[in-house]
C-alpha cells in the first residue's frame, strides 16, 4: 500500500471455486478531490464478507450494483473524514459505510452508501466493522426480532464461530437460552465453550444429527442458519414445535454451481414451524436500538465481540479467501491503517 | 354395503403410484355393540382426503396411527349417535370425527377421535365433513392465522378449486385481497372466477411464473400453497417484501419415491419472507371460531361451500383414486346414507 495514493482491488476476473491471487487486479491511483457536497473519506478498518466473492462473480446480491470486470469491489468497512464539504460530515468524524475495496474515497453520502456515525466512544474503532457493524446488527436483528427467542429455548447456531455466530451465541445466553454452537474443529469448538455455549458439536469429526437427537431430544426452538444446505436439512430433522428458523446466511450455497434442494422443508408443518429469511437492510429501523445493546453488553462484559483483523490492505485478496476455507474465528477485518488516536477508542463525532 | 352389517374398508397391501381397487379389501362384521361409557355411531358422510393413500402405505402421518396391512383405514366424517352409554351423547346428536372407513362405530369419545358436535342448526350435515369440518378448519386457521393476510394483498392459491383452496380463495376475497387462483384445466379455472378470483391460472396449459409476471409484477404477499415441489418452487419467485408462505398440503409429493428438494428457498433471505408450516390440529383452541365465521359467511351468501359429493360408501376407493387424478372439484365427500331427518339440515345437538 502506497501511502500517497488511493490504492484498490478491482475485479480481474469472476472466481472459479475459491478466489485466488489471479482474480484481482491492484491498481493505484491518485487520492480524490472533493467537489462540493462531499467529503474524503481516509479507511480504517475494511471488513471481509463471504457475499464478497459472490459481488466478484456479477451477480445482483445484498442490494449491491453487480460488478463488471475491471470495478471496485463492494465493501463497507470504518473510515475517518479528512475534508469536507458537506455540513453532516466534519474532519475527524468517523462513519461506517460502503467504501468499496480502497484506502480513500470521496462521499457525498448518498443513499446507497448507508454511511452510519460512530457515535459511541470508549470502543475500538474496530467494532464499527463487525459487531457494532451490519455483522453485529444482522445478529442482533436477526436472532431477536426474527428468531422471536424466549429463556429455556433450545437455540442452535451454525457456524457458531464465525462473524454473525459468534456474536448470537452470546445474545442467545443473554436472552436465556440454552446454546448449541455448530463449528468446524476442536479450536473453534473450544472457543464456543468459552463464549457460554452448552454445548458445541464440531461437524467436521461428529455426526450433527445423532448429537443433536442427544443434546436436544425434544428439539430446535431457534436455528440460526450461516450455512443452508445440507446442514439445515439436518437440523430441520430436529424441530421442536413452533420451532423459528433464521436465515441468515448460506456460505455453504455460495461456491455451488447448481443449489442446493432442500428435500425436507415439508417437516414444518407438523411442528407448525417458521422459515423466515433475513436481510440486515430491511431492519434499519433497528439499528439503533441494536448499537444501544450491543453497545451496553460489551461494557457490562457480557458480550465479548471476537476479532480476526488482518493487517494491511495488501492482504484484502488472501483475507477473503481464507473465509471460505473455513479458518478465520470470529468476524474478518482488515486493519487498513493504524487508529488515528491514542488509545484504540472511538472518538465521539456527535 | 349391507345395512344389517358394519361394513368396512381395509388396508390390502401398500399402494405403488395412485391407489387402485386391488390395495383394499372390503369386510363386513356385525354391528358392534356398546358397553359401559360407549356409544354407537351410524356413519353418514365420510370426508376423502389425499393423506388416506399415505395412511395406507404406513406412514405416519397427521398424528394418526400407522396402518398395518390389513387394519382399517382412517378417515373422518359424521355421524349420527344411535345409543350411548355415556353421559355427553345421546341418540340423535350429530358429531364429526374420526370414524374410519365403515358404517358403524362403538366409539368411547377418545381424545385420538377428536370428535366435535355439529351443534349449529340449518345447514347440510355433509358440511361437516368439509367446510366445517377439519378442510374448512384448515383453510380459515391457515390463510388467517398463519397467512396474515390484510386488505389489498396479493393472495395466491394453489390447488384452488380443491376442497381447502375453493375455501381459501373466497376466504382471501372476504379479507379483501386480490386473490388469484392456479388449478388444472378451463374448468376448474372457470369455476375459480365465479367463486371470487380475480384470476385464474391454468397450470395445465399456461406457464404459472410468466402468468404470475404478467398478472402480479410486484410479487406475492400471501401464498397458500396446498401443492408443494415446482409449483412452490415457481411461486417463490415471485414474493413480495414480507411474502408469507403457509404450507398446508403438499399434494405432489405424496406420490415421489424421492421428496422433492425446494431449490430456492434463499430467496426468502433478500425479501424477509417467512414460510410457515401448518397443521390444523395444532389450531383446535381456535376451532370454535372458525366455526362461527365459517357458518356466518355461508349464512350471509358470502362464502359457498364447493362439494363434490359420491354417492355409496362402496365407492370409497375410487373416490381416493379421483383425488390423485385431479379431476375432483371442491371437497371430496362420501356419502354414505341419506341424511336422517328430511330437508337436508342439521338437528341441533345442543
Amino acid at each position: 500500500m502506497n501511502e500517497e495514493s488511493n490504492c484498490q482491488w478491482r475485479v480481474a476476473r469472476r472466481p472459479k471455486g475459491n478466489v485466488c491471487a489471479e482474480d484481482f487486479a491492484y491498481e493505484e491511483h491518485p487520492i480524490p478531490d472533493i467537489g462540493p457536497g462531499e467529503f474524503l473519506l481516509r479507511t480504517l478498518y475494511l471488513g471481509i464478507r463471504p457475499v464478497m466473492r459472490m459481488y466478484m462473480q456479477g451477480l445482483a446480491v445484498a442490494g449491491e450494483t453487480p460488478l463488471q470486470i475491471g470495478d471496485l469491489i463492494h465493501g463497507r468497512g470504518v473510515a475517518q473524514v479528512v475534508r469536507s464539504h458537506h455540513p453532516d460530515f466534519a474532519p475527524g468524524d468517523v462513519i461506517q459505510g460502503q467504501l468499496g475495496w480502497q484506502t480513500w474515497k470521496a462521499s457525498r453520502g448518498t443513499e446507497a452508501e448507508r454511511i452510519r456515525r460512530l457515535d459511541y466512544t470508549g470502543l475500538p474503532y474496530s467494532l464499527g466493522a463487525g459487531v457494532l457493524g451490519m455483522n453485529g446488527f444482522s445478529a442482533y436483528t436477526g436472532f431477536v426480532h426474527c428468531g422471536h427467542p424466549m429463556a429455556g429455548d433450545v437455540a442452535v447456531v451454525s457456524a457458531a464461530a464465525g462473524g454473525v455466530g459468534s456474536t448470537v451465541i452470546q445474545i442467545a445466553r443473554i436472552m436465556g437460552c440454552r446454546v448449541i454452537g455448530i463449528a468446524g474443529g476442536a479450536k473453534k469448538c473450544e472457543l464456543l465453550l468459552e463464549l457460554g455455549c452448552d454445548a458445541a458439536i464440531d461437524y467436521k469429526s461428529e455426526d450433527v444429527g445423532a448429537r443433536l437427537n442427544e443434546l436436544c431430544p425434544d428439539g430446535i426452538d431457534v436455528y440460526f442458519d450461516n450455512v443452508g444446505g445440507e446442514m439445515l436439512e439436518t437440523c430441520m430433522e430436529h424441530l421442536a414445535m413452533h420451532a423459528r428458523i433464521v436465515l441468515c446466511g448460506s456460505i455453504s450455497e455460495y461456491m455451488r454451481d447448481e443449489p442446493f434442494g432442500l428435500r425436507n422443508y415439508t417437516n414444518l408443518r407438523m411442528v407448525n414451524g417458521c422459515m423466515s429469511g433475513f436481510f440486515v437492510y430491511n431492519f434499519e429501523h433497528l439499528f439503533d436500538e441494536a448499537t444501544e445493546r450491543l453497545v451496553a453488553w460489551i461494557r457490562d462484559g457480557k458480550l465479548k465481540p471476537v476479532e480476526d483483523i488482518v493487517d494491511g490492505f495488501d492482504n484484502m485478496p488472501e483475507a477473503l479467501a481464507r473465509l471460505y476455507e473455513g479458518d478465520n474465528v470470529g468476524v474478518q477485518v482488515c486493519r487498513v491503517r493504524p487508529e488515528p488516536e491514542p488509545g484504540d477508542t472511538l472518538v465521539s463525532a456527535g
